[in-house]
């Protein structure tokens, strides 16, 4: 199934909350420490809770790579535990890099790792990004703008032309999309600029960082998304969902904070 | 010895060139096939015929991550192949997220990999490079001005106050620089921008790519910096350079190559 199918079967039975595993061992219940694999461990259970009421998953490489070759195998193995491919498989890795190197990038995330998306950095420019969009059955979601405060320093510069540097990446993104395989970034703690730009973003699906430890307001966004006839994104929630829970049956807890959000979207659509 | 002074050192003894180990197993001399790791025997013999005449080495992590776990342990085993730690060893993996993350891709490539520097993504903004300034014996090259077609796409877009995105890219770095451990990448293919730009470099040192297969000219950078009275960057050769001969003693021909780029060099500073 391609990566645009798979985002749409789930849109379509009402799921918007991507599960990001963020994956952090200083965080992670204690008593997983007597596990073989601690990491893989808590991933396994996250996963088995909250399954079925999640349209994507977002494996931040940040967290594994500090481990180096342990850490991407982790990832592999991560990957195992979904029982079917269905769910959207998005490598959180902010690549990008000139042609010859982005496709080596883009042979990483979805040949060695079989991610269905990956999140890029427009920075450089088409020809940084076209090694990805080469794969027509993937998503490539580009950051445009993003949940941090730093989002202030160059993404929110005014242009000469009076538009904003982010405004002009939504924009390039869309020329960009042939391929139909294009998606947007775009922070949840923007809600002013999320309501103002929203007509930009044509059909591309986009991804929301930013709810919870950030500060993103679950209920305005989606109500901004659905007031506009767009259903087409996808809510990150890492931190506040994973970590909601310490005691040895978090499996659980997790599970019901997950249902509990997705009830709350299912009042506002 | 931290990486100032690695870089010091070096750039006083007349180098000015990183050797970038860009390895693509598809173009490496056939004969190394043979051998149990094709991938780190060929970076083993470009080190050792490059050592004495090198200011730094650039490792591309796009070519090791595309192979997974097997291409990171390829990067720890290439960095045990110098015989002390002298150069300055950078991981080129052009990072940048949100500031929990940035940290996790800090503590591997730093603490991890144990690399002296690294290439980072402005986009972002200052959060998103904080948690590498940190580091205070490390150098941070941040993305300015790229050496690819796709920096016209948004680096040379200019900004409501007249000044292009890479010019207030680099401002910013400056700003940031308190630790004097912030780099700048300039590509080496944007000669009038670095003429017209390099006063606003300041003591911070500036790495360019974009030499040999990209068309930077290795003359005009040298002679721009060092008619400034700039001594501060490193220029990076990497395919010209490591696929110059594929036959069996392709290490001897490395080795004339490095040294007649020296020479190119020295005859201008």
């Amino acid at each position: 199934m391609t990566a645009q199918q798979k985002l749409k079967n789930k849109i379509e039975n009402g799921l918007h909350l991507c599960v990001g595993l963020d994956t952090d061992i200083t965080k992670i219940p204690k008593h997983l420490f007597s596990s073989d694999n601690p990491v893989t461990e808590f991933n396994k259970i996250i996963i088995e809770n909250t399954y079925e009421h999640a349209a994507a998953y977002k494996i931040n490489f940040a967290f594994y790579e500090k481990d180096g070759s342990k850490g991407l195998d982790n990832i592999l193995e991560t990957l195992t535990f979904f029982p079917s491919k269905d769910p959207l498989l998005i490598a959180d890795a902010k690549r990008g890099d000139i042609g010859n190197t982005s496709q080596m990038y883009a042979k990483s995330v979805f040949e060695h790792f079989g991610f269905d998306a990956v999140t890029l950095h427009p920075y450089m420019g088409f020809d940084s990004l076209e090694p990805f969009l080469n794969y027509s059955d993937k998503i490539n979601f580009i950051l445009a703008l993003t949940s941090n405060p730093g989002s202030n320093d160059f993404e929110k510069l005014k242009l000469e032309d009076g538009q904003y540097l982010y405004q002009k990446v939504i924009k390039s993104i869309k020329e960009w999309n042939k391929k139909n395989n294009c998606g947007i970034v775009f922070g949840a703690t923007n809600l002013s600029e999320l309501q103002s730009n929203i007509k930009d973003f044509g059909d591309m699906p986009v991804l929301l960082p930013g709810f919870g430890s950030q500060g993103g307001n679950l209920e305005e966004v989606v109500r901004t998304f659905y007031s506009n006839n767009n259903n087409n994104f996808i809510i990150n929630v890492s931190r506040a969902l994973i970590y909601c829970n310490g005691s040895p049956g978090f499996g659980k807890n997790v599970s019901d904070s997950i249902q509990q959000l997705n009830e709350e979207i299912k009042k506002i659509i």
